[in-house]
């Protein structure tokens, strides 16, 4: 296994099953700290840099709020606006790096575009972790989801995965990646227009991974152990809300999945996960069932962030 | 007296009189690290999450400060467009907190929405300090200064408060509810249109306030122990000062506290407090008077939040 | 020489040469920790207010870095529309400074306005640093282009300085002025409406520096040892992109140095310093060249706040 030490984490692309595990036991290290609201001296004299150039809240504070229970700082920007490199200049990701890189320890970045935490990588002297780079990946998240559904149901081997929402998401594309490593089947419902790409399907075939398409959630809810969620109405992160015209509450019945749905069709013991921010797709009455892990979800956010810090920072190898 | 460990700090409707004096007294002890510029370990481990909806400058950084002087750390959020919690998602409150307090161990909320702190805190696990909620109450601001009129008058009871300005802001709401704590009277003085509501009075006489309205400050000045001013001009939480048509520098005399009518009518040992910032309700020339108190409050608006940061976070109990 | 503990750094106007000195020699002293990415505890219980007006990045996160690396905290604003400071009240700087200073120890200020750091320590009871005041100055900025020449070129006494940009900008105020000092010689090459100022010409020559105008930089570029480059599009710091109608990439070649140039006229032994962020005046492909040390530059900007930060604080003395 290749340490990570040093390492980006840029894509789950990578990722091998066994690096999967690693992660999972060094998060299982730092989760009584999370659990216990303690800090301690791990990352004691570290930076970590925020490079936001979209708002975020669980991504951007769920690192931070890591770094500070390790006993690590953070500086940085929360937004495009913040910083003079969003602005008229429109710096070059590499110029921007090349100063970034002294300010900390340790980048993480997310951007409007794909692939600039790569290109940040490429040139950044410490560490460089993608929090979402816009259609590319989301790896911290997708990494923070399976470790989820293992503490949740013991194992991930085994399980079907129902993803319902726009396929041409970034945790989207982490999560089919992530699934190639594991022996899982997966079933992806969206709408037409946001269908998984030629592309990502051509690399989870090459991969091996058994995964079909359907068109309405309620026709194979029965079958799925795990269903992962994203919105489907106004997921452009380009766009706010008023330039996309999109209204909350027009899900269609296709990629909802209510509390009547679960009883009626769902499996006993299927857990629903969802990364939030949600819209309709998901109604809160759920929240009170027996399927819902995405309260775990956000707490596990901020452990496998220790995990990831730890690890990246050479602290637990 | 209830505990305050584990205690949100919303309204002051729901304060008594015994735990008014029991934050006065952790303020004592705080105040001397606050002076001296120094900093503690008190809570050494703690983090404070910052939740600001609307831009606050004095408010969320002597909330910062005084977590970093007690050896905490602090991470959060500083403007609604900063979070995706404000954007096109218009997240519920509750998903919003089921995140958030995994971040740290106390939340501070200012949100532009009455109520919004106390549905936050209908969820949360860890303590929620209300920073300001819309027209409803200011509860940590309003310690500062009745901590500040203790401090330089040497007691509350047997004070007359002369408060002027717009009668429906939060700090006007949160001073009304902690002067039925004590032997006070209160004389109001606003603008037709910025009049206390029906529904305040009733409840400030509901529990024994001796209170009136007056019109012209000049007309009353002659009785205040305590002079409490908000501007009358632009009060509106929500608008920009495009929006509102507002202009600096036009308060009617009504309103206004200015040098020359403190030397001619005011009593000699009155004091003025404000919250700023201001408009020309209040001469920057009162700053050079025996009746200024604001520096004071704006200092004690670090050791107040120190308090209340000890107290709900179980340190000082 | 004056001491620094307590000092505000405003202005080089009023440095001395051995002031240049003494802070060169903290410099060198702090250089070791930010190039180990080690942190200490010189600063353990200093708490740092950033109060920028416009957004900055280098300047910023260097300030914000360079108190962590020293074991001390942050906090403050980044926009002024992340403060009511900036928004309709338009707050005075005395207001706003009478509170700023009970959150910290030092202040860190950017303003769009000329002088409002002065205005600010003329209020603060603690140091206040110039972080760049509209057209003003920006010598936190020279201290580390200067701290950058004499590290990489042995002295700056006996170097010639060609300074290429918008002559108005606060950067080249701030180097003239320090220039002032030392012996050495300038060139000055912008646009017409870019031109150095009467008034500042005035004070150099009071000061007896040797200085002259030219047009393009090929016919002077033979004589450089010291490289300053601004970019000339777009220097306006109230103006956003489209407002001022700006183009990327249309830097005339009067302004601009590049690889081929340097290859052809250059000094073997000159130096390019550029604080970025870069237009088109300086292409990426110079970045490989032995003359470019702006990524030096960026890493000192750490080492010479921390310099700043232990001599105002009254560390290193």
């Amino acid at each position: 296994m290749r340490s990570f030490q040093g390492r980006d984490i840029l894509s789950l692309k990578d990722f091998e099953r066994e690096e999967f595990f690693r992660v999972f036991q060094v998060a299982d290290q730092m989760e009584p700290i999370a659990r216990d609201r303690r800090s301690c001296d791990l990352l004691k004299n570290k930076i970590l840099v925020t490079a936001f150039y979209q708002p975020s809240t669980r991504t951007r504070l769920a690192h931070e709020s890591a770094m500070l229970r390790l006993g690590g700082s953070v500086t940085g920007f929360s937004d495009a606006k913040m910083t003079r490199a969003g602005d008229f200049y429109q710096e070059s990701i590499k110029d921007t790096v090349k100063m970034l890189e002294y300010y900390g320890d340790a980048i993480v970045m997310r951007h409007f575009q794909q692939g600039a935490p790569h290109e940040a990588a490429k040139w950044a002297s410490v560490p460089v972790i993608n929090a979402g780079d816009g259609w590319g990946e989301h790896p911290t998240q997708v990494l923070t989801d399976l470790y989820t559904v293992n503490k949740e149901r013991g194992r991930i081997d085994g399980l079907k995965f129902l993803c319902i929402g726009d396929m041409r998401m970034r945790t989207m594309h982490s999560i089919g990646y992530a699934l190639t490593q594991f022996d899982c089947e997966a079933i992806f419902i969206s709408p037409k227009e946001m269908s998984p790409t030629e592309e990502w399907k051509a690399e989870l075939k090459a991969k091996n991974l058994r995964f079909r398409e359907a068109e309405h959630v309620e026709q194979v809810i029965h079958e799925a152990d795990v269903i992962y969620m994203e919105p489907v109405v106004q997921a452009d992160y380009t766009k706010s809300r008023q330039e996309s015209g999109g209204e909350k509450g027009t899900t269609p019945a296709n990629y909802k999945v209510t509390r009547e749905l679960l009883a009626a069709k769902g499996k006993s013991d299927a857990i629903v996960l969802h990364s939030l921010p949600r819209m309709d797709e998901l109604p809160a009455d759920v929240d009170a069932t027996k399927h819902s892990r995405y309260w775990q979800e956000a707490f596990n956010g901020v452990v496998m962030r220790m995990a990831l810090l730890n690890l990246v920072l050479g602290k637990s190898e």
